[in-house]
């Protein structure tokens, strides 16, 4: 790929985005954003309705105008394809060619499987109004769409590469998040856990939470299972003890301060288990 | 749900979509459009910069004024999601709370669950800018993230309403595509393709294609795998056995137009094997 501009933020393990005549710079711009937003970095525009290098595209490409910078306008889809060994075309309507049609997830594997072999590969978007022309879907290896509603099948330029490039990205992250809940404490035990039943029994026992012996059985069992539906961590436990605990000493504190003839609701509603 | 605006377009069976308070009226619009797109139709909106209904948003929705014309405003998230029984936050950044972190694809699924139980679901978008409070995050049953480049992770409101409910209506279809590949014809039988080998390799032994008795055997090995990687239909078939005999006549009439002394260069390069 001699002439390629190969600054520093372009990397070329990406399969390319091929806008074939977008109209509208904005949408170029927003498709440079959608690209960067998923590792994607080199773009191909096919004549360009408007002028490209455009103040607009860059605009809406927020930030991401490295992928614009980097970007090279051809005249032709052929001369914007010739060097890619997979192309997919993407389109939302049916074609009537004999030619595979795939969503973006069986295509993304088949332009990584491309390019593992030292391929190019590439996405072929048409234009906004109308999309690719046959001949220039019958280039591709493979036809691209997506899953939409039928009743509301219009996606934008920019959003249908922002669709393909997510894809793209989270196959290649193998859909690792860019972070997950912290760890600030390990699991509790299950005799951390045991404990923190006994203490929490034992007060609703004094505080006469249990109507009855033969509630008392199944209202624990319901409890516990509310508690252990939650992963709870050794501070998640120690947290809960205080709970328990403050609650106790409130109640025990209000009751101190009260006359010892008021009655004191109890802080749990019985009918709640 | 008393009081919600049930148009025949607004169909209650996907997640609702909650914009904490959004600065542009552009993005409502977009993250309206999107929604239409995967088949999600209502939309709250909590204290928006800019007044609602808009006329902007209208034009950024694109057609999808429905979800506009259906959507409530409401001034406090506590209000907007008082009904819900699952909630999902959308946000790009850790929060350092001890809350389930997933991607949209989990999301979703537990989303449907809670809907298949009678309950409401609802995802939280936070504004363009600052994303969701911390405050607001705690109200969520769960952080949802998408995998995005770290080097670029901005990602657009509605390019982020969209990311969500493209995975809605991937579970929701189960990954079914809008349209395939046409079935115009049964694909070949074994024994029409041996007779096609059989046309061509008779045809290519009249022209000279192979050198040598020897390297006939496994130039047609080479030949057979060519045509066997392609999953071929009858009337593929059909269509080649035409290419070879208007290929041969082509040649024919050529020889007989030509003097019978001029060598006639072969049509296909042998070195090609």
């Amino acid at each position: 790929m001699a002439g390629t501009n190969r600054s520093k933020h372009v990397s070329h393990d990406g399969p390319v985005v091929i806008l074939v005549e977008p109209q509208l710079m904005e949408n170029v711009g927003a498709a440079a954003r959608a690209m960067a937003n998923f590792g994607l970095s080199e773009m191909r525009i096919v004549n360009p309705r408007e002028t490209f290098p455009s103040e607009t595209a860059t605009t809406f490409a927020a930030g991401a105008g490295y992928v614009l910078e980097a970007a090279r306008v051809f005249a032709t889809v052929e001369e914007a394809i010739s060097d890619l060994g997979f192309i997919a075309a993407a389109t939302a309507r049916e074609r009537g060619q004999a030619k595979p049609v795939a969503g973006p997830e069986a295509v993304m594997r088949d332009a990584a499987a491309a390019i593992a072999t030292g391929a190019r590969a590439g996405i072929m978007f048409g234009r906004e109004r109308a999309g690719l022309h046959n001949a220039e879907v019958a280039l591709a290896d493979v036809i691209m769409t997506f899953a939409v509603n039928p009743a509301y099948a219009s996606l934008n330029l920019a959003q249908a590469v922002l669709l393909a490039g997510s894809v793209w990205w989270n196959q290649k992250i193998a859909g690792a998040l860019p972070f997950s809940m912290p760890e600030k404490s390990p699991p509790a035990s299950r005799a951390e856990l045991l404990n923190f039943f006994a203490h929490l029994e034992g007060e609703l026992d004094e505080a006469g939470f249990f109507r009855s012996a033969e509630k008392r059985h199944s209202m624990t069992i319901n409890l516990r299972n509310i508690f252990q539906r939650m992963p709870l961590s050794q501070q998640d436990l120690n947290t809960l003890h205080g709970v328990v605990a403050s609650l106790v000493k409130g109640r025990r504190d209000r009751t101190h301060r009260r006359e010892r003839n008021i009655l004191k609701p109890l802080d749990i509603p019985p009918d709640e288990t």
